[in-house]
């Protein structure tokens, strides 16, 4: 197989979950502006999750596009990211439709959690694909930035079973270092780091 | 990133839109003409929409087709479109649903201006990748249209609190300026603005 | 814009419309058959639909193929068959759950008669790029089989308001007459016709 | 029709199949654990699914790749697959809300049997279309265990009647047959058959 497949077929799924999250927010019955009000919350975790499946569309890419051959672990790897990004419109929906309160704010942080570790996993199917002294071991390094998210999904998903409110403070922040330019963030944190 | 891949991305993401649009329009419960007869609204809102998402991907297909290089802020001005274009289903629904009364009415002009000004963002985005003596410059011009579409419905979304039929031959008098074939209208509005 | 933008964007809204056309049937809530066999009608108006759009598919592509430049009229000659199509879902669902009664079996051929027109008309504006001595021209022929079916289509949509299942028939047959390889059957209605 | 066509459609359905099956996990109302906790069995019944539909696009490809020429019997067979593909959803959305009980984990069966039957056919048109001689023959060989998962799904769908816990256990044993690298099950396989 080749990659431009791999990543049509991505594309696609990816081009669709960010579209049915739409879905989640229903048209009210009523007609008046505090009918729209009352989807706020909704309308909100749906920014947040259209802003993550953004970054990891633009990451996905910069990620395939280093991939000089698709083996079966890659694939797999592939598919289990995507099959986490598809539960987005779920954890979505639910965060927002129970204004953020605790339960479904973890759920969130978990499917968060969840979506990166199978980033780092189609990362590792990768270079153990490409060998040690690949040109895509260099770019991508100790890949610390998405080590560090999974950690700090878990800590958030936990957390929000006392304090949701931090929990999503802790999303936002983790989707603004991802939003900010790549190599400047990964120099910043390669410093933390060390 | 090369552009083909943002223009398939944008595709799809249009593709899916345009078509979940209509699962807006539910199936009535009853068999009868009237029960047709009752979803007229929500039909006429959609072929409304429909149009304007097909103008939407036509320029967006013109704009993307003129940029060498896809740039950070270009991916994001680009995915900053589709959230606002990924919010017509939803407005089209609500209108259609309600009859097109004041709010929801108001609320699609919301949704149109926001896009507009998105669009005028890309525009800007790829103008500031692209350099003054580009071929882009030259094509795209003052982006009149452009302007003028976010100001026109600005201005019908405020209207339509009080007189939403005349918001609404707004957007349709906007969605006939797209329409009709490009330069001959840009030509009028460039002597208009003049 | 190239040929090949039209087709995958295309592409694109046909894979959508009859994969959400599935979405029509329900998932009934109990657990036993005759749950499942009242659901039927659903089904086989959802196969039918299958077939239909299948048949769009594989044509439309054949027609594209012979496209060496995209014009406007083309470009929205084509939009304008997706909108009919789009309209197929709603058509399918609500003449399957109305058990294939008159008005939902009459609005199930105007929708097919549009969508026939619309591809007539794509005929058309394609005829009138590619110029009278084109390949197009010689290979399309006189568009017959096209013709002849949307004024099928419309002769079953009117009977449908008192015998449905001849209506429901008809739709049947035409299916089967672009479902058999085309050349075969073109050269029988060019007899036929003459 | 080229081959790069069929496969671009066919991977759109794929990939909307694979997305539209996770909206049969309906957002809870509640928003407590144990309303999460009453989704598990559609939680399960999605997970199912989407190794399946992975194992079907996987395997769709390789057979695709191997096609010179799209023959009509092969579009068609192709069509008829990703019919029995698009009723996933349904299946997996109804055996889920069901908590796996006879007749929705009988009829999961049914339609992984018919999917699995529609793959032998287009294995067969290929195979007819490329002739006796040719490398797709010696790759695709007897086919056994395309064949053999026919008789599986069958015997389980059968088995769900009285005992839908083995049913479905052989489910999940035949994906992992299709999971596990191809040539090492394939060669097992063939000694098996010898």
């Amino acid at each position: 197989m080749k990659t431009n497949r791999l990543e049509a077929f991505s594309d696609g799924v990816i081009a669709i979950i960010i579209t049915i999250m739409v879905l989640e927010m229903k048209v009210p019955h009523g007609n008046a502006l505090h009918d729209l009000y009352s989807l706020l919350p909704v309308f909100l975790s749906y920014v947040l999750s259209f802003i993550y499946v953004g970054i990891y569309w633009n990451n996905h890419h910069h990620l395939l596009h280093m991939v000089k051959k698709v083996t079966a672990p890659i694939l797999w790897a592939n598919l289990h990211l995507l099959f986490w990004l598809s539960l987005f419109p779920f954890a979505t929906g639910w965060m927002g439709e129970n204004h953020f309160t605790s339960i479904p704010t973890m759920l969130y942080g978990v499917v968060m959690m969840m979506a990166s570790l199978a980033s780092w996993l189609l990362v590792a199917a990768i270079s153990a694909s490409e060998g040690d002294n690949s040109s895509f071991k260099t770019i991508v390094g100790k890949n610390a930035k998405g080590k560090a998210s999974v950690f700090l999904y878990l800590f958030a998903a936990i957390l929000a079973i006392w304090v949701p409110s931090v929990a999503l403070a802790i999303y936002v922040i983790v989707a603004l270092f991802w939003f900010v330019p790549d190599k400047k963030v990964e120099r910043e944190l390669h410093v933390k780091v060390k």
